[in-house]
């Protein structure tokens, strides 16, 4: 948790409804923190259907190989999250860890170890001291309440500087259903299927493979289409848990993904997702600018991505925006590295709106005085046009200061 | 070219023998820089052969595409090169100054234009006045002399703070032969097959296709192994000229790149090319340190390259150094995130020779005073063991500074 708040945070913060069936608590464990919270319990209804994504390194830590494993079943209880320490890379010991916290989590809440799910974030290879868990886990199932998301998202954070919570409220057939979500991001955020960590609860009754179907989609177009330093975690973790406590209230309950019923469901689900992640680029470490990049007129949606990945992802647009520099070049330049077909010669650019270059060459018409002063924003816009076919991409980043190298020349000291 | 010398600078320059068939001017043709030179002129005798690896980025330079255009003849009489402005994505007006260039080159130098080769460096996307070129063409042409190489390196400069020069003397056949390199760099720099801009001169007379094979061959593992943002220009140009004048003191003609007479020339190219990538990536923006990064034990040299290349071109690993931090859970997340075979529970990692990290945990006799200590070192290897496989890897690249971001918020204006 950083001293100094982002100049890009949020000015104010939604109300999260409560959701039926899931209570939160949080508690200072000490793993390595002093002073804040750094733990959360969220202890679910009977009931509970649960999905993920989950990072595609080939070194996960020892919580995602749990998740991924307990998650076969589609239930769950608990969710139990630790900052400070990501137990990554931290062998037998990291696994052990996971089943005590497991254990512990079982025992203080009543229910099953293989339906408690783990997430941790922190620094890599340290061992992570799960008896620390064990002074606050009774405390924690004791003291859960349905109103403690907010307390919740602040005890996973590291290097954030605010809390991200999003929220949405939907109907479900005739009934009103809520969807809230929390996330964690700041540095080695280059989600490649989920954040370093989000969390998201509804009382809606769907049912597990359903929801994972819906959640992969989603991740797509928004933990997927964000980066803060092309960094991609061991600890990336993005979770739905639906506690169909809707149901009482007349919620049908849900078992596809293509159910018509859903339609406003995904778009919340999308919405509460594009805003987390764009919360994630705008808290990235250092960040001063939230930049966005379009991409159109390529030839298939995963070209396009790409070269918007490549875009958002090269240092040397990153620390241009950072000088307020609408330096297109740079642009040209991540396109082209980005190994995917182009056209020199029919590639078009905006920064914020204004065409600056157009087929190939600088846009006679482009006035640079009136672009760099759109430059002083703390929001950018980079409008890449391929002109050689019809697919687009969307991503989402911050710029590249001396903050992010100063923040992390100094991590773990 | 910076005002501030790179900590990281040579102590010396090697001398620079001359090579028999080329000769070499430099001049200020004004066309960005004040004060200093900025265009070379290499002036070669009938008979020399040319080889040339370019960036694979989509969207080259126009004397990119020129060169690769003209090198089919495998014949060269003269190359010009220029700083301060890339000749990148200026469209028509580009091929123009290009056309331009050569038929001035031609005219003053007596040779065709389609045996000009050129080059240019600096900014993206502004239209090269070439007819600055006009002016100093014919003083160049004149003035040329065998011993201006040094005097080139300098000439090719952007933000590099030293000129980067190699040279070597082999045996071919009974003969001696010559080998001298240049090359600048700085930023924007992950060749995908050569750097910014590198040339090569040798007296030894091997055909075109042979030294074709040879350059490609070796660029893979000297300035294909190396990175300083994994920003791959537009504008990356490698080449070598064989004058042949050492066929007149007996050396053999060479035309396949398997005459066993080649073994000690191929030996030199090889020297001769990591000399210059290592000298790139000393002299990359903002670097205080070089960094080594050794991978084994992978399933394959290209995986056990791309693992290498994560780990090189991760901010957060070039801030953990710049920050002296021997910080191997960062190495961890960057093998991770190649998407490569690995098996967190056989990684090893050492920094400086010292292993911190053994069988997916940390090493339990590692002592990180010990390693701090090795950090202040302005020199850092970083060995990575897979220990899945026999493949083996190796990159280049430097730290990524404060620096850096405060040279690129600030290269334009």
């Amino acid at each position: 948790m950083s001293a100094t708040l982002s100049p890009l945070a949020p000015k104010s913060y939604p109300v999260l409804p409560p959701v039926g069936g899931v209570r939160f608590a949080t508690a200072e464990a000490g793993i390595r923190y002093k002073g804040r919270t750094d733990v959360l319990l969220a202890v679910m209804d009977k009931g509970t259907h649960a999905a993920g994504v989950f990072t595609r390194s080939k070194c996960p830590s020892a919580p995602v190989d749990w998740c991924r494993a307990k998650l076969k079943s589609g239930k769950a209880r608990a969710l139990v999250v630790n900052s400070g320490n990501a137990n990554a890379f931290t062998g037998r010991s990291g696994r052990e860890a996971v089943k005590l916290t497991a254990a512990l989590t079982a025992k203080a809440a009543g229910v099953a170890a293989s339906e408690v799910f783990l997430a941790s974030t922190g620094v890599i290879g340290e061992p992570l001291d799960a008896s620390k868990f064990e002074g606050v886990m009774r405390g924690l199932a004791k003291s859960a309440k349905p109103d403690g998301l907010f307390e919740a998202a602040k005890a996973i954070m590291t290097t954030d500087t605010y809390p991200k919570v999003a929220t949405a409220r939907i109907k479900l057939g005739e009934t009103e259903v809520t969807l809230n979500g929390i996330a964690k991001g700041a540095g080695m955020i280059a989600p490649d299927m989920g954040t370093m960590l989000s969390f998201l609860f509804t009382d809606a009754p769907i049912a597990a493979p359903a929801l994972q179907a819906l959640l992969s989609r989603a991740a797509e177009t928004s933990m997927n289409a964000m980066t803060v330093d092309g960094d991609t975690s061991t600890s990336d973790t993005l979770m739905i848990f639906a506690t169909g406590a809707a149901a009482q209230g007349g919620a049908p309950r849900i078992s596809s993904a293509s159910d018509p019923r859903l339609r406003p469901f995904k778009a919340a689900l999308n919405a509460v997702l594009e805003d987390l992640a764009k919360q994630i680029a705008r808290d990235g470490e250092g960040a001063r600018k939230f930049v966005e990049v379009n991409v159109r007129g390529a030839t298939s949606p995963r070209s396009a991505k790409r070269i918007a990945r490549a875009v958002a992802e090269s240092p040397l647009v990153k620390t241009a925006i950072a000088g307020e520099d609408a330096n297109w070049g740079r642009v040209v330049m991540a396109v082209g590295k980005a190994g995917e077909p182009a056209d020199r010669d029919r590639l078009s650019i905006s920064f914020n709106g204004i065409r600056v270059a157009h087929r190939g060459a600088r846009d006679p018409a482009y006035d640079e005085a009136e672009v760099s002063k759109t430059m002083r924003r703390d929001e950018i816009t980079i409008d890449v046009d391929l002109g050689i076919g019809k697919a687009r991409a969307r991503m989402w980043t911050c710029d590249l200061t001396k903050a992010y190298v100063e923040i992390n020349g100094d991590y773990r000291s």
